[in-house]
């Protein structure tokens, strides 16, 4: 878990990964939600049994100003939210008109400015995305196959928790950190938590919460991370689960393993892989009741929002004990 | 169920049934949740044993510039989608400086446009809103107190669907039609469902079907509508639901019962019950799984984003047996 | 100026316009700016003298919500205008801890959705803009040449209206109502004023009044209207003149002359003559002004926002006499 | 020109300059322009005949994401800009349903977030503004009185610009300083421009230039500043200007000279004297050619975005010589 001293990941090591790996076809040629057909309804009745306490956590940050968002990575901001009527209005006698006193809003925001769902139209390889498809179907009038919608009823099922700065006995990773295999193998073996086919794996850094505390986001948004390591694509791949998490960013290790591509592991899991990815998930609340009570899976409900052709979504997730 | 004969709402009796139905100190000063309370861990666990098939239900309609928007009330529009970088600019090298192919994307959505929540800060009650805090806390910087965040691990219980046409034996109620407490009684003892404190109770007009059936909105959005009689207030506040949720724009009966206030259940409702409102959801494929297996209750899993001191936010709802 | 009998415009006859007319190099290979370059600052200064009356006019229309969009062409919408900050807010003390009482605002708009110049980044020939530049310079990061902030200060000289059913003696072109070169050069000389070179002409078709008349848009925006045959190209390449105005929203006539191909006179004078086109300007004011005291030229100020990267620019032109 | 010495501006001091420097009334009841009522038909031919090189100069800084803004104002971000269509997917064949090649955008951004107006709505005195009207007369629905659209034709004169770092021999006044009256007065003196009734007045601190050489913005939009001094209230009273404007943020020296209240010179020439503003005005340029040619007079046009019910607008100001 140290930072890599191996020789850096390549541009023939990424291909290889690519061909290694590759889910194309496996669900039919339509296909548009990748291992997200991983999960069966026999794991969404089992997962249900994971409800022993009724205890259900939020996953996600408050979308608002004070978001993550830095200026560091594409024209991202935080979300701006106005207000269309408001109660100082209704009280001033501004609403009379309309019979009832009311306030509305609205919101701009990128959809993966704060906690979020990548969608599979989210990342090319090439000149393809998930499952073969053309990367230019994703043009300025959005994604015409691998939007998020294709998923609006899909982010349903168990989740396991991979605590790996407890399981070191620190507070948060430090940035630069890369997470392996092995690192994942044995955290879930000292959690006492398998890892199956189907499963939503959520991995947690501390990164976030080091920052929370900090009162400052600095690079979190863009900038260096703890995080997973190329070579946990191969691990993502065997394990079949259905979609990955963190609390960070990105979910991969930054600065990145490799000399000149950007996010190596992205250019595989997505668009190869097709697994779908949760960023900038908040697990402090969730991370402290698993450590309390030794239970590191849950049902986890992650509706995104079926905003037509989009590459992405906010969510809220929900863990459930 | 046919339009009412008898005498109009008049103001006064909005008056009394704020007396009469107001539960505010309920769940102590500070509250801004309201019925939500309703919900107890064993009420999630005993959800969670409804889930015996497996199969989920997304309740949202997509959100998108097709949606019901058509500039009836109060300046709000159909969702803007727009892109922040796409693939036919990475096939055609435009990002090549980066490392990584890539799409992202943006929207400028009212938070009360399509399949929706409206927060305890949305509806006022002369200068108060929900558990008595003054109206004037909702401002051009948003909802000071009753913010949909406050919410964002509550929606989370039992489900039980009220299928109003279905029950009738026709498509959809014709917009006018009201649904009073006799109704929404006979309806579920007929689908052999028991309404619970702590449930998440949705109504299926079939107004929405109608529309889509059409391919157009028509005054879906802000004109009339099938939906609740005013009278069904005094329902909500005896069940202790947590929730209550609904295939039209507002789940009240349009023309509204009154000769001069607009929607008259709100003014009560939300301000005083303090209920959380669902708006807009697409319950057609659960309506038609319901009436396939009989079986009309579910788990409910329905986070909103929680944008801070926003009136309310676009949700996903999942209803899942 | 009926509707063409002869022949339609084929795409040959496109590209021998676009071989014709092409002004591509005139002003040297890194020009951005075309026809605006036969504005001398001797044309500016002679066109000082035009005022005379020390009276103003703006063409534009106001921007809100009640613009001419109604969703005919590629999601353009109307200006959403939010506040930030308002009076009431402050009147009821929701701003004192600010020290200064004040209301702010926000707008959200398409650049192109009311009064608007387009910028020469606007339309493509082929592969190609205006001076030959790649049209891929445009992509999701904007007009990385030809963009409208090149022009910010040169949007200033003389102004001449053409009021052509002014001079027909009726209230306004009927839609699809073809406006030819005799037509131009007629209404000029009944008018008794001169187009010369580096002039901005400002076409009256009177389809604006007659939908502000009617109350109504309709489809001004995107459908049906009056306006410039394609025959007019060779008019502007030949006058020289600096920019074409006009009150509809795209100045050539629609339907169009052509069986497939969709705005060929855009095709032309935009990127291959190079000259700047103000569209959706209101011009009523001034042409009552213009016929009364029988002055067609005036001094012409219409300072597009330099909006970096922008392919157009909402504007408000103003005309003195 | 230090930072005063003397004791601060006190409530009091605001309260008496608001009644005796109050115009309210003096252009009847129904103005919403106030100052600008300055100007006269004559003014206008006066100003065209200073156009005497031909050569404009835009005062605009260009609109985009490299904005001043940085969190420090209520709210306020830099434009985002972003695609509707591009030349990218048109040469990629993503257009070839509509028939023509084009590009097109939009933008969010508030109407103070750079060069820009204050419209007679923007600031208010107690619970009135400009000319009286009640403060909350702008509510959620935007200004109804004093907005930005009524000064659709007005921006249009004679300007004048006091070089005050220049005539101070300096490259920019530190932030902090104030500028009094003598200041001004003996700055038209050494300049040979002479200050009237119906001028555009706009004041160089060399403050954006200073950022603009530093590549940072630092405190610019929100933080301290070189300014106008209270007492200058009166000499905008006297001298009668139609309009005041400043390469800085907000016109007035920050820190404020009160203990309390914030930017009070606002608190006056908006509301009570009922002076447009304009801010962040790039002058650099025109600055220069003015120290060049000697001659600090020039025609001015500089017309706001109407949009209906703003109380601000972007501009591109147009100085011409």
């Amino acid at each position: 878990m140290t930072n890599p001293t191996k020789a850096k990941i390549t541009r023939q090591d990424i291909n290889d990964a690519a061909e290694r790996l590759k889910n194309w076809g496996r669900w039919g040629p339509d296909d548009e939600i990748g291992t997200l057909n991983n999960i069966t309804p026999q794991d969404i009745i089992n997962a249900a049994r994971l409800i022993r306490k009724g205890k259900a956590f939020s996953l996600a940050l408050n979308f608002d100003n004070q978001g993550p968002q830095s200026g560091l990575w594409g024209n991202r901001f935080n979300p701006i939210h106005t207000m269309l009527a408001t109660g100082v209005d209704a009280v001033a006698g501004r609403q009379e008109s309309i019979g009832v006193r009311y306030a509305d809003d609205i919101v701009t925001m990128p959809l993966q400015c704060g906690t979020q769902w990548d969608a599979l139209g989210h990342i090319f390889f090439g000149e393809q995305m998930w499952n073969g498809y053309d990367a230019r179907l994703v043009d300025s009038n959005g994604a015409h196959k691998n939007g998020i919608e294709k998923t609006k009823d899909k982010m349903i099922g168990r989740g396991v928790l991979l605590d790996i700065p407890r399981w070191k006995g620190i507070d948060s990773l430090d940035d630069g950190t890369g997470i392996g295999v092995d690192d994942l193998e044995q955290c879930a073996v000292a959690q006492q938590v398998e890892v199956r086919r189907g499963d939503f794996v959520i991995i947690r850094t501390g990164q976030m919460e080091r920052c929370l505390r900090a009162g400052q986001w600095g690079g979190y948004a863009g900038g260096n991370a703890p995080g997973l390591r190329f070579e946990t694509a191969d691990w993502i791949r065997r394990t079949d689960i259905a979609a990955i998490c963190c609390d960070t960013w990105g979910c991969e290790v930054r600065p990145n393993e490799t000399t000149g591509e950007s996010q190596p592991w992205h250019w595989i899991v997505i668009p190869m892989i097709g697994i779908s990815m949760g960023e900038i998930f908040y697990v402090k609340d969730l991370a402290e009741d698993c450590a309390q009570d030794g239970v590191y899976e849950f049902f986890f409900c992650a509706p995104p929002l079926p905003i037509t052709k989009a590459v992405g979504s906010p969510v809220n997730p929900i863990a459930i004990k």
